[in-house]
């Protein structure tokens, strides 16, 4: 087991990182305060491991909520589900919330767990690669509105991860590929080490080798912990996290939420960001090809869907959270492995990618 | 105008009151950040004050969400129509929300700002006695469940608060009472001076006088806030804000929630534990009857209802939410003019008190 802390001085949790965590009793008992334990999860997951974690958590008292499967399902309505079952069961203002499946899951418990009764503990156990490497760190939960994403929730640390890689072997591939579309981010913002590593591991990595992943999750919960806290005294140092996310965001609205994975958006947005990075004359042919042939094998997207034209593009830009006071910021790369954040930039590099002249 | 400083470091905020207030662009100006404000206020008070509040803040772009009034409105359903008018009329993370109303409406804004884009800035416009007595210090903020009051927040402090005595012209006798209840409960807990000071002008209380007025709740304010603060250091301080209040919510919910204001529950609740308190040893007769004759003089009961039998009243006080790990634990006067929270007390002078022997 490998364990990374976050270090957030009293709000500190460890980040546990293994095959088989979930379903021992030593993955949650040092960080549990409470007597009682609401697990919340999904009717995909709760076959294959609720009952595991139940019985690691045999010394609590605990009940469960079964939520069903899928973004559409992240709005108050369901959060709702979970106030019910606090409340029916009787669960105080000391109790434990703990999530057990993807970054739905975690958002949605996440969020209860905040507002339960003004706040109350919480214990993550994601079950993707992509929440074990993206929502482990940072704090954010939430629920969506139906005139935007995430437009409901809090700041919320849990009292502890647990990224069990034996749950990954269960994730479909397409699902696998996606959260290495995060993970491969973490090379390109600025991590050049890593991103060779990745090179070197990728045929590991989708072969679902527990210490490969073990590893690729370690470094990019160090990497976005490392980030997260610059960004408390270096402003807008956070908004790297979104490199490949303005484009991705616009293949995403452009196709209908749901078409592509958010992590195959984000893969054809940051190859886009290297076209555009190349067109800035930061980075080489070479390197954007090595890009390229990264996320390809890590079977994921290279290019956006040739269905959406060039002016969609721009105009789904525009209309994308990350434009601030009616200004376009982009996240490209200055160099192989090291991405910045820009206001200013040549109009004709942007166009010229989303065109693919 | 009197202006008090809640005191919580770098989210430290001004409490202003005095006549007036609510139409002055000065009450504002200072403390709001954005352009954007969106006022939250109920049916009953939008026709007396919502256009005073947007002329004073001609200089904003400012949006308005009107809810129906009343205790019972106060849930996620309705929660959600002001996230609804936030995202129609497109505000963006840094706006702020306006709460114009009573404690209802106080609670829903806050805790929409709280939870708005994870969090937005908040100010506070209490038009009742109550709410500028008991909402404006303490940052907490929420909705009910239909199993449980104020199961669903989050702890979010306002910019500032804006208390215009003037609004109070307009508040019903009874809401006015309800509301010198809470301001009695502060003289009890432990201001013995504030105390003689309400005996000597409940008269000019009681015809509104603004001075009197001011006075009031600036004392009551204070008073919250120390203790508030206090509890950070002294676990359980904090508790001595639910002097009256066992035995309140005992009368609130055996009469059926509304029929008794919480306030009158509270007044009717303060003379209990006045009579325990004496049964107890702690306070003479002499006491007990200034106590009595203060919450009288204020237009408020000074007995439970005679419908409400002592056994039904020690069920409902055992299920209330300060019972802890099973014990209950009661808010008691040592003296007069200084409360004291027990988990040790006499059984006999708890029934002879409600079995009024």
């Amino acid at each position: 087991m490998r364990t990374l802390t976050v270090d957030l001085g009293e709000r500190s949790y460890p980040i546990m990182i293994g095959p088989g965590l979930l379903q021992q009793a030593d993955s949650y008992t040092p960080w549990i305060r409470s007597k009682q334990v609401m697990v919340v999860t999904n009717e995909t997951v709760a076959p294959l491991y609720l009952n595991k974690v139940l019985s690691a958590l045999g010394d609590f008292q605990t009940a469960e909520v079964v939520l069903p499967d899928g973004e559409r399902y992240k709005n108050l309505d369901f959060l709702t589900q979970i106030f019910d079952a606090l409340l029916q069961n009787r669960f105080d203002r000391s109790c434990t919330l703990l999530a057990l499946g993807g970054g739905v899951i975690g958002d949605m418990t996440g969020f209860a767990a905040a507002s339960y009764q003004r706040g109350v503990d919480f214990v993550q156990v994601p079950t993707t690669l992509l929440s074990q490497v993206d929502s482990s760190v940072g704090g954010k939960t939430g629920v969506n509105h139906p005139l935007g994403k995430n437009m409901i929730g809090a700041f919320h640390q849990p009292r502890c991860v647990v990224a069990d890689t034996g749950s990954l072997k269960t994730l479909p591939d397409r699902e696998l590929s996606a959260g290495l579309a995060e993970v491969i981010k973490y090379g390109l913002i600025n991590d050049l080490e890593f991103l060779q590593w990745l090179e070197q591991n990728m045929t590991s990595l989708l072969n679902r080798d527990a210490d490969a992943l073990a590893h690729a999750i370690e470094r990019s919960c160090q990497n976005k912990a490392a980030i997260v806290a610059a960004d408390e005294r270096e402003a807008g140092q956070r908004a790297l996290l979104n490199l490949g996310h303005t484009f991705g965001h616009a293949i995403e609205a452009g196709m209908g939420y749901g078409e592509w994975l958010h992590g195959e958006a984000v893969a054809a947005g940051m190859c886009m960001a290297a076209e555009m990075s190349r067109r800035m004359g930061w980075i080489s042919r070479e390197d954007v090809e090595r890009i390229r042939h990264l996320i390809d094998a890590a079977g994921l997207p290279v290019d956006p869907p040739e269905s959406l034209s060039g002016e969609r593009f721009l105009e789904l830009m525009a209309v994308d959270k990350k434009v601030q006071g009616g200004k376009m910021r982009l996240v490209l790369m200055q160099s192989l492995g090291q991405s910045v954040l820009v206001d200013q930039f040549e109009r004709d590099a942007l166009e010229s990618t989303v065109f693919r002249d």
